[in-house]
């Protein structure tokens, strides 16, 4: 079981998980080996008895076999047992149990094959189940946030090589994520604008860092990125909340975003990278101030001394340049998807 | 020359700095080899021709020879001969010039002595040291916050392994800082009190998270620690800078120091971590609400998905737990130090 503490230097929710301190690349032998390959891995068809029950799962009608599987992560930070009531020590430091939900949506059977090589349908069938999977958990009143997640690569925190997402719903709303929704709330009301669509407009006015375009998304690295080819995927048209996007929106940002992961795994030599969706908290679904968003972070370099100590980035390579040497990559010779929707 | 990009969603200025792409952990050959020991590195007795122009040196009255020695970063973050004006593009993005300084201070003669290792007197020497170069860069009115700050192993970003400490002026308050002042503020106005004193006397009060004391600091993990072994090292009396300690007083921090690195080196077998000096912007010395303090942040974990995308961080160690192990550490038997003045 976990336990939320309360920083009240900085008003963030901590979360102490310490069995997370088991899982496999923490040095700890899982019960299915990790190294072996695919046929020891607990994520590979075959070997579902090693995982926790099944939550959901996407199934080829004719075969019967999954193609893409949701599971409780085994070593999670958050559960749905816990209690979310705010508590306090004897010294007054206050605490919460650790209620939420934490699963694991596997991408597909295969053990080898990057989100960036999957054909789109695949990687829609994963957008569509990681979205039915957060609207399904936001209808327990005690979660307030869902956060959807990917780990590639083990400077990216990886514990398990076969590709997977993860979703966590969490019991309040985390304060970070409040400040960025208070910024955009404070510029909706002095402009009547929603800054994420300003922002996006100015992008796509300048052009030199935007990466893809489709009808619907536009791929940018950001003015003022604070990694690396740090790469956003935002909608055309302003939409509050990843969870009220459509199938067939789904279809368009599947096909950009598998065109965005295979210009990052190409020009970048299949880089370790987090990925985010960025979204409001539960119930603000319809505000007018904010747009979702996707945002990849490579991890290409370690925050040290200076950003711990400021808070704030340095970042050694410019947008602009990230973006023109990304353009550079012919990713035709890597796949076979059709690309010809992509206006660059 | 680097730039300063302003993020307007989250407000923070972004460091745009290209050239520290050549630093040596970048792959890049520096001028001297950083790899070939002690004969080889810049920062050792007799290659100082290999670093730009000393600015400022502590030397031993009897054979001139320093024992800690300060230079410009060789790839600064920020230079002083740059321009603070804001200014906006075609498109309404802001920037500004990256005009600051980055200075690294050489810990001592030394190559491979940790400052776990050195003698308490060399790491009081290391402290007057930043705090003399720290008051002489908060007298130029361009500059805003001092952030002194130090990387310990390759995890915490070293791209030298000559012990040295680094220290960047920045021509803004870094919006972190100013969010967690204005907590402090907040709680202050609302009680009178200083916050970080407050929960200083509760964790003495309670005292299971209580790591040393003497007689003017004590050193804690924090309640709601974000990381494990997260260390603070808080003064007993309120002051709200570092730049206000006496030097009676950086002797006595100099003794706890020197014992909390050597507790984490020797429990924890030479962590990667990072530390910093926690701080009010310039022109805040004799606020109320603050109190400066030491956070040490072992690079144990690596932050995922999870963390990048909602700020919240998980942390796998109960600072308890963290407490008890670093105190069954037998410190005695690794150093000729007195530790007799450490009350436990």
């Amino acid at each position: 079981m976990s336990t939320l503490r309360f920083d009240e230097t900085t008003s963030d929710w901590v979360v102490f998980a310490p069995t997370r301190r088991l899982r496999p690349h923490d040095g700890v032998e899982a019960s299915v080996s990790v190294d072996g390959g695919p046929s020891a891995c607990p994520f590979c068809p075959g070997n579902e008895a090693f995982t926790p029950p099944e939550i959901y799962a996407v199934r080829d009608p004719a075969s019967g076999r999954w193609r893409v599987r949701v599971i409780p992560n085994k070593f999670p930070a958050l559960t749905i047992e816990d209690n979310p009531r705010r508590e306090s020590d004897d010294h007054s430091f206050q605490f919460m149990g650790g209620c939420g939900a934490h699963e694991v949506i596997v991408e597909s059977p295969e053990h080898n094959l990057f989100l960036a090589q999957q054909p789109v349908d695949q990687v829609a069938l994963v957008l569509k189940t990681l979205q039915a999977r957060a609207q399904d958990l936001l209808r327990d009143p005690r979660f307030h946030a869902v956060v959807i997640f990917k780990n590639h690569g083990e400077a990216a925190g990886t514990s398990l090589p076969h590709p997977h997402w993860q979703l966590v719903a969490t019991p309040v709303v985390p304060r970070w994520l409040r400040l960025k929704h208070l910024t955009a709330m404070e510029y909706f009301d002095r402009t009547g604008q929603c800054l994420y669509c300003v922002l996006t407009s100015r992008e796509l006015a300048d052009g030199r860092r935007v990466l893809a375009e489709n009808e619907h998304y536009v791929a940018i690295l950001p003015f003022a990125s604070h990694v690396p080819f740090e790469t956003w995927i935002v909608p055309r048209a302003r939409q509050a909340s990843f969870q009220s996007v459509s199938p067939d929106r789904l279809d368009s940002l599947a096909q950009i975003l598998q065109h965005v992961l295979l210009r990052l795994y190409t020009g970048l030599d299949n880089p370790a990278f987090n990925l985010t969706i960025d979204d409001v908290a539960r119930g603000d679904e319809d505000k007018e101030y904010f747009l979702w968003h996707i945002s990849i972070i490579p991890r290409l370099t370690t925050p040290a001394g200076f950003e711990l100590g400021s808070g704030m980035a340095i970042n050694t390579v410019m947008p602009e340049d990230a973006v023109r040497f990304l353009k550079q990559t012919d990713v035709a010779t890597v796949t076979g998807e059709p690309l010809e929707r992509i206006r660059q």
